[in-house]
């Protein structure tokens, strides 16, 4: 069982006095398209991972208004009756497209794009932003911090240190997404399939004699996998000789020691050096000691004889940067059965949005299968197979891109059809294999952790006209 | 309705191994002492301010296994069948003791106690960590930035960029607990009483042919609370002249502008004198662009003429210092009859744990009523009030204070006895009035935001001994 909520009104007060606004003025069916981007990626890096697309679906199929809610908003004084009557028979009507779970997405095209009565498009903002931003955020950091691992298996141990239980929960399924082997989050597991670990904390060696006692005690227990937690005391002088004596004593199916404290660069080698000298060369070593991408990439290349990571507060709160900055803007209004672009005007370039009703498709290069860019084009638009294909970059008029001898997908799938849910999720674990291949799709340049060079998202022509031209009209 | 959910599997998967573990070797039910504390506030800041303990009530009271726990905890094949019965029938019976929400909290002193069989005292830590951890680490910083505002209203914004709908609601009810006096998280009024707030986004001025067109159907629909979000074109060549225009034919009840891009302490200066000239003087300015303790204590300085503040994502994040590092440890563990102090060692002096059954007290100053002091004893022990008490630094062997003319008060409360919760929990209003009254009894060093003076939190005698007692054992 997922726990069943209601959250209809988890949304930002100012999409009600908007709708309540729109449904007074007339103007609740005007048909408007507005879409969700980013602007920039976390922590500098080349792209990020789309994530929290299941949770906004089953936010919008149980989108509804229970009395408890229309009577909670009659109590504010400012919203008609009319347009309580019609929260009481909501029914959600919109188009929405998006962009499937574990894509590498780029800053300014759309992710998400909903189409339908403005009255509607515009009440979900918050709850578009809310599952969508949070998810990406937690995806994106994971994929990083899997990536500095270089294959070494990297575990979500961040629950306590969560935002709150949702951001414990859906943290541990995007962590899974980005790259993560499993979490420390027993709840992530029953209700969403993200596999489970953990052995014991300090207080289990506390509880007994002494260390070696207290090993015994869960190798008894645990001959399946008895992974020993060796910085209680002293890691070297204690921890790990305990640890090397219950296992050749006890000989459990699966070994492994934890350290949790002190310089694991240097702990890790000792450690390695005493468990191989010992015959124990299949025990494994697990760390978890404020990790994140930057000391994992460096304790590796010290030398650290790792195995496995427990990444914990700095993953699951995205320390370096807690903040994933998806907007939500109107980009269409139609107006007489035509699609009238909207334009938000900024002093900040990188503010000015992306007009018109729009979609966006990835290039591949056909032979490589690498990615060569995106394209940004208005949603009438073929992408045209071509010798020399021109694109546009959103900003320096100058900046041009040819391209040729690639192959075209569509980058959004279409989620909702006139309110009707039209897509099934895939499972976790094929969500996690797919983000898995896009990533490997993109070139080192894109991957690199730090100072990437940033991958073409450009305009067609046609949209580039439209924006110039709009922009022109508007004395920019 | 508050939405009921089974969270009794979010835990670390580890403390389900212990708790079994503790089954099988038949230590289940010794007694065990744990503590709660913290080892840093976030942002270099002088205190930290308690909150979530609502919500840990709410968790313990209702910590229940249901069969789809059982079930899901048999499949992982490592638990007993006695174990799996013990949790079907599982019963709460712990003493908890802890600091009131609102209150101001300083390092490594006990802000929850759980005495109880070591099973249950164990199973809870990750809870009682992930909901005061959250909380706390919001109201702190709320916190700060209602300090930085002198007086001027804080709204907590951060919804659509909080990590998921539980961060984006107790969020709000972290930051109201603060100081903020409200949020845009409609919800979180419907369920805890945190007044929801605003008006429009750019979209609705977009929606229409003009700005002026846009306010002034907005004027009519609320003319009660008519804040215009100015910035969607031109601040000050179009957004405050079209505001005025529409103030001065339909003179609203209450008037304000927003202004959320742009340079605020210019632009707030700017339209302040527009306003002004045009005789509406009551007109109110709202700011909201990327704001934190910081950027409002600066452009304060610099002469900014702002009303009220909308805060999000670096609220709602505490984007400068996402982690509030509360931890769990053992302090005591009952052994025939005999509270037997258990100290977890480090190299890291600041690690080495407060051991034993303990308490708290903040000491008075009787004249001023500042706080001078917090003292941790043991539980047996009195806070004498005597004209020259002697307390202990925790760490600095040759540093003590002396203090005279105080009153002693008890920091602690008791939450649960035996299991039965014996605490209501004060409404959300009087406790954020709570915590106003207690950081009034701070000193301004203690205040500062950045570089405070640190707060003396010291031991008792028999503790300090006590402590000093256990490390010469260990050989520290």
């Amino acid at each position: 069982m997922k726990n069943e909520i209601n959250l209809s009104l988890l949304t930002d007060f100012y999409e009600i006095t908007m709708a309540n606004g729109y449904f007074e003025t007339g103007m609740a069916d005007k048909t408007a398209v507005f879409d969700m981007f980013y602007r920039q990626v976390p922590d500098g890096g080349g792209y990020a991972i789309m994530a929290g697309l299941e949770q906004l679906i089953d936010y919008l199929k149980n989108l509804k208004f229970e009395d408890e809610d229309i009577e909670f908003l009659r109590s504010k004084n400012c919203f008609s009756d009319g347009f309580l009557e019609y929260l009481r028979d909501f029914k959600f009507e919109c188009d929405v497209w998006a962009v499937p779970e574990g894509t590498p997405i780029f800053p300014h095209e759309p992710i998400v794009t909903v189409k339908g009565p403005v009255i509607q498009a515009q009440f979900i903002e918050t709850m578009v932003l809310l599952t969508i931003n949070h998810q990406s955020l937690i995806a994106t950091k994971a994929n990083r911090v899997c990536r500095a691992a270089r294959g070494g298996a990297v575990m979500e141990f961040g629950t306590r240190r969560a935002h709150g239980s949702t951001a414990a929960i859906l943290g541990a399924r995007a962590a899974y997404i980005g790259g993560c082997s499993g979490t420390a989050c027993t709840i992530a597991d029953r209700d969403y399939g993200i596999k489970a670990l953990g052995t014991m904390a300090h207080s289990w060696v506390q509880m007994f004699p002494n260390e070696y006692e207290a090993f015994k005690a869960y190798a008894q227990i645990y001959p399946e996998n008895c992974v020993l937690l060796v910085d209680t005391y002293n890691v070297l002088k204690s921890g790990v000789p305990s640890a090397i004596k219950v296992f050749k004593e006890l000989k459990p199916a699966t070994m492994g020691i934890r350290i949790d404290s002190g310089d694991v660069s240097y702990l890790t080698k000792k450690a390695r050096k005493m468990l191989d000298d010992a015959g124990l060369e299949d025990c494994k070593i697990v760390v978890s000691n404020s990790l994140d991408e930057y000391i994992i990439r460096d304790v590796i290349l010290e030398g650290a004889r790792i195995d496995s990571y427990g990444v914990g507060e700095r993953l699951i709160t995205a320390k370096s940067e807690p903040v994933f900055g998806g907007v939500y803007k109107l980009a269409a209004l139609e107006v007489d059965g035509e699609m009238i672009p909207k334009i938000k005007i900024s002093e900040n370039i990188g503010k000015i949005t992306n007009p018109g009703f729009k979609k966006v498709h990835r290039l591949f290069d056909k032979d490589s299968g690498r990615a060569l860019a995106d394209v940004i084009s208005l949603n009438d638009e073929e992408i045209p197979v071509v010798d020399d294909y021109v694109i546009f970059d959103p900003n320096a008029i100058w900046k041009k891109s040819h391209l040729s001898n690639y192959v075209v997908k569509p980058l959004m799938v279409q989620i909702f059809d006139k309110g009707q849910c039209v897509y099934d999720s895939p499972s976790i674990d094929a969500i996690k294999e797919y983000c898995k291949e896009q990533v490997e799709t993109l070139w080192d340049e894109t991957l690199r952790l730090e100072n990437p060079e940033p991958y073409y998202v450009d305009l067609s022509k046609k949209l580039w006209d439209m924006k110039n031209q709009l922009l022109e009209e508007r004395g920019i």
